[in-house]
């Protein structure tokens, strides 16, 4: 039973995915008599906690009753007040947690708190489930870094576009309304100037639901060379565009960005391109805490040689395309050895219409 | 119950696997008041059929009793007598069929004769199943042209060795394995000149319980540029090694070549490269009812333009090489739009130790 409750907490908590960050998606269910007399989630940044969500829609006395939350109940003083509190006044007399908060500095504290008032504690229900639900969070929380997921798309012989750069569509229509959930799921998304360049794209989230609720655009451009008619920088109502350059970018050029209302950001070289280590320090300390990657070979390249990759999403398509000349998801350097190569762990596949994903995490190299 | 039986005579079939071909693998079940009383399949080119294996087999008289058999028994005098003289003087009562003969010239004789001798015949069961298993004969009966498998090993990223070549090994044991019991399988393995120059392969099948059933090794080399000293030409005891070439190679080279013991194919060109389809059309008439594709991305390609490509095996690693200069599994001139590109149909994926395997079959054209 404490796994069926928990995973209608877990899927109570995606619900807040997109809205919450660099929040947790929380869920919570109160159960009494083998019934759910109330359920609620994290729904927004600033908004109410799962708990007090729950608590709010109780349709029975909590007197005696289990909470289910997939995440630990906070003990601190935050935008809100904090759970603990709440749970031990309502007479709740179980509380059934998947993971302890993974914030080193609270850790374990709320479930302190609540021990010591006489609740009984049930912790690590479906605690991989929701570790992997957040993952942004965890990562965020941990280092201050945000979590960044690559993905790529191309066809069965690992081209993501012709030698003659059309990519449109190389993978089906499922395939595209997921990467549009992502981008909604995600706090931002990167890509490089040059596919900008090539390709124009606007980076906004295309499902109706969501529509209006695009993250923050980040495009890698160390020289500034991005065209001022391109859609990222005239469609700026749509979302906000960021540009990480560097100090060999024409300051001219930053001043017309920065009058449109794009932020640059003027970061560290290396190898005379944007350092992107120094980038992702930089979007952290902004409160970005993911970042879809949709870059070409060269950037993907960078980004997993920089270690700012987490995981991989790699949409593979029921085409062969050929082509010497034709590109692929990662290009850049290469390494030089088979036994160099960067590893990716626990790969799974899933299947979107006819195409086939690759979901993985980037590991240490051999 | 049949479907039971069934796929007890498939999985006998299969058994013949490697050993058969060009004919095709057949297994079958006699079964008498639920109980099997005599099974056998087609174990070597030559050999009885599965239908008189099973009779052969016999721990019950056969009066009254049901056959299963994986493909419609033959009805016409080949290497051995027709099996439906056997079966009709065996007392059977019944014979289930998976698949009626793909051969248009027999298909179905097998079965009205059973019929006109008072025999219930069903047909039908897991005949997909049996369709699959056999997909080599199929296609050779009915187009005398070798049925092709493309493999491919890559990285997740696309890649089938290093900017430096190297490719050893990108794919596990268990991947590995599985091709050394697709070239058992296999009548015949293709490889270009270019993957004998930098890999010289021995091409081989390297499983303890198969060593020594090595299929015929074919070389793609339009100019007979392949050393003399390369493992192919040198270790010509461990299996046959055919050259296909062109009128552009030096006649004193191909003598050099078959004195070797090396049997050289002077073929027309396409584009100043054998003309693929005259070579499978040779071989079909030399009796190599299958090829497994091992080429790099420059024979890939050509194959699959040529269509002479049926189906596709590409292992995944999970691996990220990257690099500009790496090679990916298909090359070439490639196509232009991704509109134009090749099709593949039915893509499902299976797990090799840490590898996904993607298997699929070339499609038309959109």
């Amino acid at each position: 039973m404490d796994i069926i409750f928990m995973k209608r907490a877990l899927s109570l908590a995606e619900k807040g995915a997109g809205f919450v960050n660099p929040n947790p998606m929380v869920g919570s269910v109160i159960v009494k008599n083998s019934n759910i007399i109330g359920e609620g989630y994290h729904k927004f940044f600033g908004g109410n906690h799962a708990e007090i969500e729950a608590l709010n829609s109780l349709t029975d006395t909590p007197e005696g009753s289990t909470m289910y939350v997939t995440l630990e109940p906070c003990s601190h003083h935050g935008k809100t007040p904090p759970c603990v509190n709440a749970i031990i006044k309502s007479g709740i007399k179980k509380v059934v947690v998947a993971m302890l908060d993974p914030n080193p500095l609270v850790s374990g504290s709320g479930i302190k708190i609540l021990k010591e008032n006489g609740i009984k504690v049930v912790t690590g229900i479906l605690e991989e489930e929701a570790k992997k639900l957040n993952e942004i969070f965890i990562k965020y929380i941990t280092t201050k870094l945000p979590f960044c997921l690559m993905k790529s798309a191309m066809s069965l012989d690992g081209k993501i576009a012709t030698k003659f750069s059309d990519s449109k569509w190389i993978t089906c229509n499922e395939s595209r309304e997921y990467v549009h959930k992502l981008r909604h799921k995600y706090s931002s998304i990167m890509v490089g100037v040059n596919t900008v360049l090539v390709d124009n794209p606007l980076l906004t989230v295309r499902i109706p639901e969501f529509k209006g609720l695009n993250p923050i655009r980040i495009i890698v451009d160390s020289r500034c060379r991005i065209p001022l008619d391109s859609n990222v920088v005239k469609k700026i109502s749509h979302a906000k565009t960021l540009i990480a350059t560097t100090k060999k970018a024409d300051t001219k050029k930053i001043k017309t960005l920065e009058d449109k209302g794009i932020e640059v950001l003027i970061l560290p070289s290396k190898d005379k391109r944007v350092d992107l280590n120094a980038l992702v320090e930089r979007l952290g300390q902004m409160g970005i805490d993911s970042v879809l990657l949709e870059g070409g070979g060269t950037l993907n390249y960078s980004a997993i040689e920089a270690g700012i990759v987490d995981k991989v999403n790699c949409f593979i398509a029921p085409k062969i395309i050929g082509g010497t000349l034709a590109k692929s998801p990662v290009e850049g350097k290469g390494v030089s050895l088979v036994k160099n190569a960067f590893l990716v762990n626990n790969m799974v596949t899933y299947k979107f219409g006819n195409d086939i994903m690759i979901e993985g995490y980037i590991g240490q190299r051999d």
